[in-house]
């Protein structure tokens, strides 16, 4: 149990999911490596990337994040890139490399377990990923973490309002909310807008479509950690649980 | 205000979305038709609805239903149906065909505001839709019936557990909920099995995954009803509010 003296009082600590309790990035970037191998006769890496990404960005529009729209990215991307000689094979290959990127074993953060039962011992934990629903659903079954969080929250985006109308709908208030994750964008620059408190741990690697500009990053008040062991230490110097008399 | 002086007192009327509120079936069925005529060629409708379908079911389990999940299973059962000879072009249509389905006008069912309105003077009301988060958190906006629902869940699956998970969550008990829908599989029969009331107002047409054997229907403890409107009678005749002091 932590007995924490720190000054802020946190009833509950929430985490990102993908690239905070387990390895996501990195498959997706795999699955890119196959594909510009792929187009490699079509256009530079350089070149792909970029009409990948204009593909991406369109999608998560009516599509939302994750696999599904990133094959369907995938797909266009190489009409467009091979002037649409692009042939049943290639689009057949590219539907597998995205089914890759869900099937793939998912592989859980060392200390994450750990950790989070520590944590869980003198805090309610929660849960906010965005993307697709099923998607997500699956991955926190198969991280075998699931049983740790009082509250699972799956959005389509991490914004302020999105994060104040989790609070509002488990009763929480803004100055007792902790956020842990990879992302500055969605995790912590919008629960430090509405009054939380925020953590980051930053993964070796980001999506140009969560990159924050140095600038707004610096002026930021937000903690930096290394990994999520360091947060067991922090909590227990800096912060102290909150006493609910719901929890026990 | 609805004084209804029935024996039933409910708390929470939910209403599922698609086909229920507004139009959604007939969507991906004019899709169909027009994959339909691309593929003329290659196979008979009674082997593209086989081959669809089956890819479908395959890519549900991985990706949950929605219309991205609608247009990888075109592409690959295009691919599979032409033996491997669609051409580029024909993949950017039907990926076009795919966008159709969540890009034209949304359709609501004449009825659904004023009833809505006038069961929200009496009763806390929810949606409870299942499918892609953003595609039906996009369709909730367009619809403009969002305003009338203190509740909005978004499920990948409805099943008995997952009705049970909502009503634990916002400490609903099942006697005291309603669901109204379409689909006795995924609005009717879960509900009645975990004691909640049900009413079938059926669409004109069902996917065939939705559909449930004749006995399993007709042995279903369901009321049926034709249309929206018929709802604020039956409720006024057969169901009262149910006193709650959160609810003015």
């Amino acid at each position: 149990m932590i007995t924490g003296s720190g000054e802020r009082a946190i009833g509950v600590i929430a985490f990102d999911a993908d690239d905070t309790l387990w390895h996501n990035e990195t498959r997706f970037r795999q699955a890119e490596t196959f594909f510009k191998n792929l187009l490699g006769e079509h256009a530079t890496e350089g070149q792909i990337d970029s009409v990948l990404y204009r593909h991406e960005l369109k999608n998560i529009q009516s599509f939302g994040y994750g696999a599904k729209t990133f094959t369907l990215s995938m797909v266009e991307a190489a009409i467009e890139l091979s002037e649409r000689s692009v042939t049943a094979q290639e689009v057949e290959e590219i539907i597998r490399i995205g089914n890759e990127v869900i099937n793939e074993p998912l592989v859980v953060f060392d200390d994450a377990k750990e950790v989070l039962e520590k944590l869980g011992e003198s805090y309610d934990l929660m849960i906010v990923t965005k993307g697709d629903l099923m998607e997500q659903e699956n991955k926190i079954h198969r991280s075998e973490l699931g049983c740790f969080f009082r509250y699972t929250e799956i959005v389509s985006e991490k914004t302020a309002s999105s994060y104040l109308s989790i609070l509002e709908r488990h009763s929480i208030e803004p100055d007792e909310f902790l956020m842990v994750g990879n992302s500055l964008k969605s995790d912590i620059l919008p629960v430090i807008a509405i009054g939380g408190t925020a953590i980051h741990i930053p993964y070796h690697t980001t999506w140009i479509h969560e990159e924050v500009p140095d600038e707004i990053a610096a002026a930021s008040d937000h903690i930096s950690l290394e990994s999520l062991t360091d947060l067991v230490s922090y909590t227990s110097d800096k912060l102290r649980p909150k006493k609910n008399p719901t929890r026990s």
